[in-house]
């Protein structure tokens, strides 16, 4: 028997947006002395967020399911963000956030407008569901909101994707330049935001949460800045009528009980995030002086993890995976001319040791090669 | 603006497929003393797998994102059920996994068949990606396969949905009845056997394994058994062709880091399922006696609840309102004639004896009452 899956899914190739730290290591048959390709957080979690949840394990954390309303949660995050409650949804992250919105919002053949060297993941997405992507040119490493306003309007998107900060590049636009954006969409045309790094930016780059606004979602995180990736939780804000349209197919248990409780516990725990902030300013420093000693250019970044420019995709690539091979997990973006930087990732004062000798060292091996 | 939804979710109703306790104990202002409604274990997860979840907590469990390809686990499920790793599929439980399913197998309109009062997380689904939805009757509280493979036929079904044990009446089937629905199944039309309640039943409920028979899909849960619901971490075995389909689509970074440690232990901890099934046996037997005593007859189970027969909808409806509102969070099947009964979960000795004397009282102010 043949299976019939969905025309869809059978035109589909099999991919996947990312391949873990752990599949490398198992190929290599050693571990990782220095994690920073996926842009986690190298600074752990709150205190107060661990303790809840070991106490949370001890109790029932574990054998009965979560609040499928999220509702303390959702509570907090209104409280902390100024608006409703009905105007977030909490899920398994922000990937399945992503997911969810194209479900919900584009038919096959729809248009949808992202940069070319995104994150790789909503691609994925509007794959999965079988929209029609449309992605610009990143202009001076930045996202670039004509383009994607010129895009969306050329080709009468349904979604626009924007990060800011973005990932993979770590630059950023200030919020007077996403808040024209929001206000020159074209009509029907909805800006997915994604604001997964906001906490690590300068002030000034989020621009004012406005719910009655139908055109906005913003894509919110407890894996980046709050240490929580491998918690599966993250959040939308954005205007109920939005919100109702999720609530509507989403997997309403979908959220770890444990995770509720360290979302929640992270949230009260007021000097956990202006913290992180300082490490993680302090490691993209070192990374900064790294690049300055080497004599490599870098963007100044707005989260945690640094481009530095190697001049050339194949000296990216090549370098890669001689980190890799080198017991550094490190990522880059997948896409010229995206593909000169190398994406370092904020580590522990040991990973970045480790990171630094091993790039130093290899960088001089790539140089001294003959042309 | 009119936001511009899918057809398909313009046209779905805002459903959910349970209400949370939480929401019950909201609106309450007080706490549940007996949470016997969720099918959820009263027995807690394993002392290794609580262990290794509190280390993994302390070391990097949180902020690093858990490994896409679930390998450990996969592997470790492989040996336990004699198959391949390509053969298992990881998600974030059985909810997810019937949700990725539906979407990979079904476009809209197309016919899926199930029990009428089956699993209503299924039937979200099914509603959620377009399918249609032809349910047949229970037939003397079993679901019913000869109805099941007839409906399948007449309306071509893509898939057949089977919980065995059932959920909810907590009934079974011996495995030569399931062998012989599988093996009389209609061409092109493939067996969600949804086994969430595998490891409570006696001997013989399970058909052997076949992944050469790409008509089956098995599903499987840390939730009831292993105590996990609240970690949302479940699996399917199937012919490798059908896994490679879910993978196409689903959320690679899904499934909870903490989740798959805790997964891992418990399948090391070789005393606990069979500590745990003793238990629930002994749970069972609690409720067996009650309801003798109190002179209601009720269906022998196979899983880690009881449905006990109260004569009439409306009776159950009343008494289940009263108990919730007493605190006992229960909960019955949805429809006649299932709605007959209540469905009494196994709980602790403090719950069941609180349910037991909160339930005979209230049996006897509603029997007392005029006709």
């Amino acid at each position: 028997m043949k299976i019939a899956f969905t025309q869809l899914v059978q035109d589909l190739p099999a991919t996947v947006p990312f391949i873990g730290p752990e599949t490398l290591e198992r190929a290599a048959g050693s571990t990782f002395k220095a994690r920073i390709g996926a842009n986690e957080s190298a600074f752990g979690i709150s205190s107060l967020a661990a303790e809840a949840m070991k106490s949370a394990i001890d109790g029932n954390g574990c054998n009965w399911y979560g609040d499928p309303e999220n509702f303390q949660l959702r509570e907090m995050l209104a409280a902390k963000h100024g608006v409703a409650m009905e105007e977030i949804c909490v899920d398994g992250g922000i990937d399945s956030l992503l997911g969810l919105t194209v479900r919900a919002l584009i038919e096959p053949g729809q248009a949808v407008v992202n940069s070319l060297g995104a994150y790789p993941t909503f691609a994925y997405h509007v794959n999965g569901f079988g929209g029609t992507l449309h992605s610009v040119p990143f202009v001076n490493n930045h996202e670039d909101p004509a383009s994607l306003l010129a895009a969306a309007t050329q080709h009468s998107a349904k979604l626009l994707y924007l990060s800011n900060p973005d990932n993979p590049m770590g630059t950023s636009h200030p919020a007077e330049t996403i808040q024209q954006m929001i206000d020159n969409l074209p009509p029907g045309c909805i800006l997915l935001l994604d604001e997964a790094y906001t906490e690590f930016a300068k002030a000034g780059l989020t621009p004012a949460i406005d719910t009655a606004n139908r055109q906005v979602i913003r894509y919110r995180t407890f894996s980046k800045a709050y240490g929580m990736a491998g918690m599966r939780i993250g959040y939308v804000i954005a205007n109920e009528e939005l919100i109702c349209g999720l609530n509507k197919v989403r997997n309403h248990f979908a959220v770890n009980r444990i995770a509720q409780v360290g979302a929640t516990a992270a949230l009260q725990d007021a000097k956990f995030l202006p913290e992180i902030a300082q490490k993680v300013a302090a490691g993209r420093q070192r990374i900064y002086q790294l690049a300055d000693s080497l004599g490599l250019s870098y963007l100044e970044s707005s989260t945690n993890f640094v481009a530095v420019d190697l001049g050339h995709g194949d000296t990216t690539r090549g370098l890669l995976t001689k980190l890799n091979d080198n017991g550094v997990f490190i990522r880059m973006p997948g896409v010229a001319p995206l593909d000169r930087f190398i994406r370092v990732g904020v580590g522990t004062e040991q990973e970045h040791r480790i990171f630094s000798e091993r790039f130093t060292e290899l960088l001089s091996q790539t140089t001294a090669e003959p042309a």
